[in-house]
């Protein structure tokens, strides 16, 4: 954090550099979802439909909510609809939920940008993934500078987002590990999977108020076995009461329940997130009695035979409609 | 191309389905800079020093320009430069010079969108990229699906754009050929480098007025020899005069000078495209005397050692500024 | 296992269809050093360093012992050599020590062989990797058919090694499940490290007497948590007594601090498995007061600088000659 | 080559420093088949059926032939079966055609002996892929010191295979030049099929006595076009006529009439070799009316279906039994 790159950033953004002392306050523990985008058969939003799908997601013991992760479908969306988003979720959820929204863009201001547009909208904190599309170019020192520019840049604390299956890049516990150390990013919310990175980073910060959440309920109770602090967990859009439950069973020590209920997740979230993605999570969602809805192309409906896939996965381990 | 599937596009993007008629006309042979955005160094666009470039590029005999393919740094555009720049390269190329523009985003229907707010602006044709931050769904049909409708929704003819490098999805050979079909895609540019592809493709499409161009200077020659009609190369932006002449003297079937001149290019090529990337490109056209400038960020200018790289790599060649 | 798949196996190998009725009762919980093979200067195997090491590793509580992982450089020695090693450690090892050796060779007959043969000098068991010169030809029916045809011919039982980072093939969790059913397959090293499969794999595989074991001390933890039995673990080699303390605890439910020495043994772990391997392994040995001894070329010999950094994290974990 | 290193080699393998002189005459312009290796239904080799097939293949205009590439399935044979191979070649061939041997093996010391071994056998030059077990340890620095050492050793001059599809290591254009240094190291052999890395090598070694040959039929005249001076071609095995005329309308500069050549070889070329690999290769031969038979396990038969479509596929092209 130079005097010369913040001063870049300054320039860039338009704003005074900022006091990221409240950043380091902000408790990751426990579970959020990344909510799904609802769309309507013509692909516009479908608010009303994500205000039916927050109330019931109010009864559940969120700590609160991701807009514009990977499952909200953010790349589909256009930068007025991202801030929208936020705002609308801001709106319909109680002060005591955090609100967590992506900002990544492929460029530093226009992520500096629209990461302020989200803080002003309301969000708690940002998730910022790597830039990736000149793959080749995002070097060790590219990415710090990035992050480092960006987070000297956000009024709000960073959230670093590691999601190297969409990427193609699967940022370092070097990397990580090194910019844990900047004020304003405060934790780190990883999709790879990679369950020795967690307890690499999480052991190397340990010294820092950095907190590391599992992206994947594939991982989540080992990873808070290893030290991370809970879940941005895309199966929490349909089975938010489960998720919750295995980061509470595991608070409790009742190490023999959380790995009996983890058994039984595993199956339905990995076809709603690796195999076959936000379709499927979609499909999940209208099967439970939530809205799902379509998504936006080229993400593709699925099949019959995925359909039934998904609904005999979720039946198989005893969820449903009417449970 | 149902009527179901065009629906939707014309609800997207608000308009009638379109007559392809002229598109197949449209000539691809020749040489096309992938041309440099400029920017100052606070990073805003500098559209004197495009104006600048582009008088020097007048003087060479190329096909016409490409603005934003990858070397243009698209991603970092707003949607508003983005158009901006094709409306303001428009005005400032002869009538005969074909504008093909980058028009990718990563949904259907803002790729449609962008598309067509390209082909107002005075696009010729446009270069269309595979969506690729869902990489587990795009699947053959998905990209089937998203090229038919993107095809289907524009007004000006498509080039299809595969650029494995940067989204990590290579296009196969029977993706393209399927597509080849469609009477509003009119091509191909390669920038993955499978020469075999390249033929496959070439040998697949003969039957229609399908054109494949190369990506890259790395591949022009070979390519030109297995039936391709051009090249898109990022290097013409830099030695645009001797790109050319690879083109001009395989037209005239004098091989063994074609082949020398490509043994000459081939290192100063890869390090302005596959190993130091667009910086790179930058800094040879500084040093050659045209405008470079720096790159928006998260890519970082290049360290005085890769400088001094790129500088003995065009010296060596017999390249510099007095030439 | 057709009658028609077995004849051929009979025929390659010139046995008969064996009894695995003893095969399911082999219990594989608890710690397995896969260890190095010793070698002088000249790359000879050094037998007597061997014992050297044997005697001192005999103090430590391990279930057995591994001879040819991948850290015993296994595709560096001659088909003798293999066999005789397994017969030299079969010897100088308590009759309650498991052993189990590595066994894969490219073909399917010649694995058979090779398995046999381990079989007879001693193995109580085979780890068995997947071919993986012909990658695209790998399919899950190629390697269904291969892994049924070595355990259906094969004298011991059989153990599967997924190994992706050497093979460049990771092994599915549906083709791992659906060979767990084999009652000569009686389970699965997985040196992948994907914790959300070996949890699959644990949960799929409850009915049977499947049993996977953690290959790297970087997810032993976890893998232990989700169900794992055991461990075969490279750092077993160097830190011994502290892996098996990590599964001890673990059996105790003394979590809190098996999380802390797990997080003390994560750094040393990576440098001598995934970032430096083998050779780093066995400098490590060598600091410790084991003999490492050099590998065998083409594996080269620590730099002094990389040797620093594995004396460092070794001290800087706690870890030295003298503890 | 320091004398170190020489010295290791020699107790290694128990030669003597060789003179190379020779080496560098070795001729390798034009078209070698890597012929595979003919087995009975019992796996066993067919050496019958091998000079069978060469006694076809001696009416091909060959500059001679290659035993144990990836098609002859050598690692699926023994030590002894490799080198029997060669001598069973080496008789049945005539003396005016080059017999090039595959010798490689994982580690340094065996690769030398085997490469001696094969010299011995009647092979007058060897082809030596690069170790690729401990993927992660093959830095520049080791593949350097192993195609050093193995160069140094050998009695016959060494050529590079660079194979990635099969390895997962593709050698660089700096390695591959550094070591054309080398008086005992005469060629490359690329699989890989970049055709800009092709051509930076043949400009590196512009000086040097050099020989790069294309790897597969796919890019064969593209590879002629930029410099490299023949083909070991798989496709080669089944249409040895056409493969040789491609060179040959390359010689004589009668272009057009080989890119169509090039382009009706294409299809047929890609299936038996980067889609359905060695059976297609085989199920060819057998539909071509020479020997194919099975393949060594794991390598499984063709379905019906992927038979159906290879001989589609060379039907279609105008090849068949008849012809």
């Amino acid at each position: 954090m130079s005097a010369g790159r913040l001063c870049a950033a300054d320039v860039t953004s338009g704003i005074k550099r900022l006091s990221y002392s409240t950043g380091r306050t902000l408790d990751l523990s426990g579970i959020f979802p990344p909510i799904a985008t609802p769309f309507l058969e013509d692909e516009s939003i479908a608010y009303d439909k994500l205000e039916e799908n927050l109330k019931k997601w109010s009864k559940i013991p969120f700590k609160g909510y991701v807009v514009q992760g990977s499952n909200g479908e953010y790349p589909f969306l256009t930068p007025t609809e991202r801030v929208d988003m936020v705002k609308r979720v801001k709106a319909l959820i109680p002060k005591d939920k955090l609100l967590i929204s992506g900002s990544a863009c492929e460029s530093t201001r226009q992520t500096i940008e629209m990461t302020n547009a989200m803080a002003e909208a309301g969000a708690d904190a940002v998730l910022v993934l790597c830039p990736s599309y000149f793959k080749a170019s995002m070097t060790l020192s590219a990415l710090t500078e990035y992050f480092t520019s960006v987070a000297d840049g956000s009024k709000a604390p960073v959230i670093l987002y590691n999601m190297p299956a969409n990427t193609g890049i699967d940022m370092t516990a070097p990397l990580i590990t090194s910019l844990a150390s900047h004020p304003n990013i405060i934790g780190l919310k990883d999709s790879g999977g990679d369950i020795t990175k967690m307890a690499t980073v999480v052991k190397n910060t340990k010294h820092l108020s950095f907190q590391v959440v599992a992206g994947s309920t594939g991982f989540l109770l080992p990873a808070l076995l290893v030290g991370c602090t809970g879940g941005i967990n895309g199966l929490a859009n349909i089975l938010g009461e489960e998720v919750c439950q295995v980061y509470q069973l595991f608070q409790e020590s009742r190490l023999k329940e959380a790995v009996q209920l983890h058994h039984n997740l595993v199956t339905p979230n990995s076809l709603v997130t690796r195999e076959l993605g936000v379709p499927a999570m979609k499909a999940a969602l209208d099967y439970m009695g939530l809205y799902g809805g379509p998504c936006r192309r080229p993400l593709q409906p699925l099949t019959s035979e995925e359909m039934r896939r998904v609904r005999d996965a979720f039946k198989a381990a005893g969820y449903g409609p009417n449970k």
